[in-house]
């Protein structure tokens, strides 16, 4: 029999009604919801903390990580119970700390409490079991009978029980009446040892362009220190230059060696600076393309790239491959 | 035989190659590619510019929407071509700037020029001019088929030719075997004479939230003189308020007389404070629930609304009801 950690962090999975709203509770009780069917594997449950996930930060990052990590000593798989809010982000965060996983790591959350009886958590986890039952190594999210590579997953919907998009790649695998059925070809591949490395730089700021945005913001946020900039820019990768004139901020910042990472503000397909005008302006300042990332793994690459180097061509060379999905650089 | 407008502004449509990659050019041999088809409607054209949409910002909307209102004493229907990467934004703001249009306004554009072989540019014409002749008062966008409500329009693909989706709220409109296919009920009523309202406030800032972002970023923007901030918070609008804590800069925005409009970075599907304890201590500050809008909507509808007022319960006034169909409250 399989031996599976389950590590829990609050989420609304454990939440209960309280004075003020919905809040998370302890999760101790989790197991018992998931009913007779449920008894493949032996449980090992660790309460890491007890937080909604919009509290969830890159300090939690770090103690996930490791606690992830500290399992892969004794243990088949790792499913990790987390508010849906920002679970994209940690499981971004969590391809890049953890190289190498030698098991399955699989985050999993509901959106109604598992106390509720229409609640999605007991679909939801027997589903992440299944996968970290697996033995197929890696960092997914596990929502609504799919299994979404961590680093391409997106929070696309605020209540429906599809949540969660695996966004400009198919999902890794789904669960239908065949039961899981993964794509092999989409899983990653372990090429050496685990190592454990949560050294990140959490001065990055992310930029979503209107058509009002100040060009003042860079000065500020360069004055202040930040130390890596993502930009949601328009369509494939556009950036104002008339009137509001972000070329020029983005001059300084390539002057004062601060990366700075251009992504779409679109959901779906790939940004491409080279082809446009109003791309080719910012590639010109030296601006690293994001191609297809979604804005979260895009986020936390930075912050894990600025925690190996502040070395702008040393992160251009991190941002110019895969490190573990979350990137399809276009063969031009 | 119906009278169309047709105003242009530049944008992929109307771009070829450059030294510096796709530019836009003049507009003039728009219609000549049409083909012996389109032969419906008299068609005038006027060049109101000619910019990358990347490029068109809250001073474009202003001369847009003053030649749009212009064609209503003339024309029975106006199109406008435009750029992809900002129509959702200029859309959105055209819906508040034009009070009870008594023709349709229809925006449309291209993924690909127009005097490409393989391009969609012909398709999303016919479309437009199809709606522009139907009658049927309001702002639209058309592309791929679909007729979206000016202010539900989202760019949410960068090359694939279904580009814009219509975000909670299906399309108002259809193309297909039987021709255009109108959802009466989702049509905008007028309710009264036609109005052009350009006066806006564009010292509106978009803050899309990451576990990392410093929430001493509002304070930056308030002491650069920021009038208005949208926030796309996470999930169902939850905002952090352990370490880096936001509620105590909402309290100072509050305090200063700033409207925070709070969303959710899901693409879709309505936020709704109330449920959780991170949406409820940002409301017990006063911001301003943004439900089911689009981040295009709500910024234009702040700018719009700080043009009227300062008076932060006036602009909630605003927000607490749909002035184009930018918005359903919930009924609680």
């Amino acid at each position: 029999m399989k031996k599976i950690l389950m590590l829990t962090t609050g989420g609304t999975i454990a939440s209960a009604p309280g004075a003020q709203g919905l809040a998370p509770r302890g999760s101790g009780e989790i197991l018992s919801h998931l009913g007779a069917g449920f008894a493949g594997c032996e449980v090992t449950t660790r309460e890491i903390f007890t937080l909604d996930s919009t509290n969830i930060q890159p300090e939690e990052w770090k103690v996930i990580a490791a606690a992830v990590y500290d399992g892969f000593r004794s243990f088949d798989g790792v499913v990790v119970t987390h508010g849906t809010d920002t679970m994209a982000y940690t499981a971004s965060m969590l391809c890049f700390m953890l190289k190498n996983p030698p098991v399955p790591v699989v985050l999993t959350g509901s959106q109604v409490p598992i106390s509720h009886p229409l609640t999605d958590a007991v679909l939801n986890l027997r589903c992440a079991f299944a996968m970290a039952e697996s033995g197929r190594p890696g960092v997914y999210v596990a929502f609504d009978r799919k299994i979404i590579l961590g680093c391409r997953a997106v929070k696309v919907r605020t209540t429906g029980f599809d949540a969660f998009e695996s966004v400009n790649c198919p999902p890794a695998g789904v669960v239908n009446a065949s039961g899981l059925c993964l794509r092999e070809d989409l899983l990653p591949r372990s090429d050496g040892s685990p190592a454990l490395d949560t050294t990140i730089d959490t001065g990055v700021f992310l930029l979503k362009l209107t058509p009002c945005t100040n060009p003042g913001i860079i000065d500020m946020l360069i004055d202040a220190g930040t130390r890596g900039i993502v930009i949601e820019a328009f369509g494939a990768g556009g950036i104002q230059f008339i009137r509001r004139d972000f070329v020029s901020k983005l001059e300084r910042a390539a002057h004062e060696r601060i990366p700075v990472v251009v992504c779409s503000q679109c959901l779906y397909e790939s940004s491409e600076l080279s082809i446009y005008q109003v791309g080719q302006k910012a590639l010109e300042q030296g601006v690293i393309q994001g191609y297809d990332m979604t804005s979260e793994a895009a986020v936390t690459k930075l912050m894990w790239a600025l925690g190996r180097t502040r070395d702008v061509s040393e992160i251009r060379r991190l941002f110019s491959q895969s490190l573990a999905g979350e990137v399809n650089i276009p063969v031009i």
